[in-house]
């Protein structure tokens, strides 16, 4: 039986920073290659292990390799039951997870496919499960799909999507001892930014699951610090829109719009455009397989707030859902952890949902 | 006679971006070099003049070399009896004054000092006019001092402080996913540039002369592009106030956090911090070479409203005003210029207060 937490810690501490996964996925590669029924595949630094024993219905199980940069926590630490380290709940466990199924599940009730892939936590163009989908479409085939996110072992269906957009707002260069001669693009953004905090936050219930919609800026940027003397003449903003899978893009998108219109002048050149959407994806929780999944997990499903990769296997026509160890409140937090009963449940349902008993 | 409109383009072709006035102080030292009756002296890229005719009282006249970046305006452009170009106003077209003077005013009233310096557009610990005034402070001495930025050949008196600010918004990084377990900075940054942008411009009157305070942010940023899931933990904004010689710098900076304030948490780690100021100059109009500068310009005086190196000369002891060719309301705007007709005007004021007639 494998230990889970060791494991985690194992793979926390090879550092895999988006975009620097070389060293995760040769651990990986070379931990699937062990198992003689499993056909190994690498792709640069993505790794697809597949069954086949010929089985009527496959399922896909996901994992990304990738962290977002450590803040102070670049090596696992062990407290007690407890492993603490970037990418430990997001989602090394959830990789950890993924690995010990390969090993044990030797007689699985479907064929399995694990894909472990890069780049899930940097913008999606850069994303490993995508470049494999464009490579080797045939390795990623299946009826279903599960993520292992963090879910705390819960069923967390479909997924939220993301709206990226950069909103500019202009003005005109004067000196700044007179201002009137000009006008302030940073000003003029500050009443943008004070319109996207007070987004309402949406909360629709579908299937059951209520999903939580966000507005969050997450950079801006105006001006110069060199030019001191300038009245900034452009200043811009990124914002990250999450929205429930009852709406599409172009429904977010008209939301948003008429949230921040107000503070935004199109004669003045002020402009949002979008820069990258990431479609949501339903519930799809009348799947059997997700049917088993809620019933061996004891806990009834919820709405996935994050946005994840079941977005790209919905998009595939293929139900995905999320279903993985430990708290998704604490990802990318500096504090992140995961404990081993969260690894263990984990590791449980899913042995009983997919495995032969 | 000079030809004041060519000599001004002439000092326009070449380059002199703060930092990079080696050619231009070369051209100037040469210039007046060729006066006999002067004492030249360069120190890095400052070029000091000085007569030393035994007279009772020195006047000292300043200008700097140096212009902001060019902004498709790097190249003298003449239109007419008008010469574009960047820092063709601000200020070559006072440089071309001064080194006409220079050449003219063999038999002044005054002793002169001519002073042409590298560095007035960056931050202040780069001035040239400080550089010199701690090196040799000998070469500054005098008993007043006229500043030769761009006034319309009006006697602008004084000039209004500066303070730079950097005001830092904190808040608690999350996933953008689940934005209530953080707290945006940026969004509270919002509220503080709102605050800013609603500046009540105060506009005090003093010896006659009307001030008018501002308050611009000039450059903003907060959170990461490359970071675009995480509700960012700081924000910065610096801005630029200018206030009227009857305030201090302490009272300047209490006007200021009482307006921003109410949008500020020193709980949450919220500042505001002074980066630098640049204290005001009064302004002085009751020296006799100031009423004979008035009398002989035949406009009331008014109030600068930019900072100038008066300042310095005022922090020296020296009494000191603006006075120089062409409209300061175009400094560092793109299509800044200036003619034949003011560049003559302000020479021949000058020349009127300073000469023997």
């Amino acid at each position: 039986m494998t230990d889970l937490l060791a494991l985690t810690a194992e793979l926390v501490d090879i550092p895999s920073v988006s975009h620097d996964e070389a060293a995760i996925a040769g651990f990986v590669e070379s931990e699937l290659g062990r198992q003689g029924f499993l056909e190994v595949t690498r792709l640069a630094d993505n790794v697809v292990a597949r069954t086949a024993l010929g089985r009527t219905l496959r399922v896909v199980l996901a994992g990304h390799l990738d962290t977002v940069p450590p803040a102070g926590n670049g090596r696992a630490r062990l407290e007690g039951d407890r492993c603490y380290g970037v990418g430990s709940v997001d989602m090394k466990g959830g990789v950890a997870v993924l690995l010990a199924l390969a090993r044990e599940l030797v007689e699985p009730v479907y064929d399995l496919t694990y894909v472990l892939y890069a780049c899930e936590e940097v913008e999606r163009r850069y994303s490993g499960l995508a470049a494999v989908d464009k490579a080797r479409p045939d390795l990623l085939e299946g009826d279903v799909a599960l993520v292992l996110e963090p879910t705390a072992s819960v069923v967390e269906a479909g997924c939220q999507g993301v709206m990226r957009l950069v909103v500019t707002t202009r003005g005109a260069a004067a000196h700044v001892a007179r201002p009137w001669m000009g006008e302030n693009a940073i000003h003029r953004l500050g009443a943008v930014l004070v319109r996207a905090s007070e987004f309402s936050d949406r909360r629709p219930v579908i299937d059951g699951c209520e999903y939580h919609e966000s507005l969050q800026t997450v950079w801006a940027e105006g001006g110069s610090r060199a030019r001191a003397n300038v009245v900034p003449d452009r200043a811009t903003a990124l914002l990250s829109h999450r929205f429930a899978p009852d709406r599409d893009a172009e429904q977010a998108l008209e939301a948003i719009s008429a949230l921040l219109g107000p503070a935004l002048d199109s004669a003045a050149g002020d402009s949002i455009e979008v820069e990258e959407v990431d479609a949501p994806a339903p519930p799809s929780l009348g799947h059997p397989l997700f049917a088993a999944l809620v019933a061996a997990s004891g806990a009834a499903p919820r709405a996935k707030l994050g946005w994840t990769d079941v977005s790209h296997f919905a998009g595939k026509g293929l139900p995905a859902t999320n279903f993985g160890p430990g708290d998704p409140g604490l990802c990318h937090h500096a504090d992140e952890h995961v404990s081993r009963g969260e690894l263990e449940t984990a590791f449980s349902v899913l042995r009983a949902a997919l495995g032969r008993l």
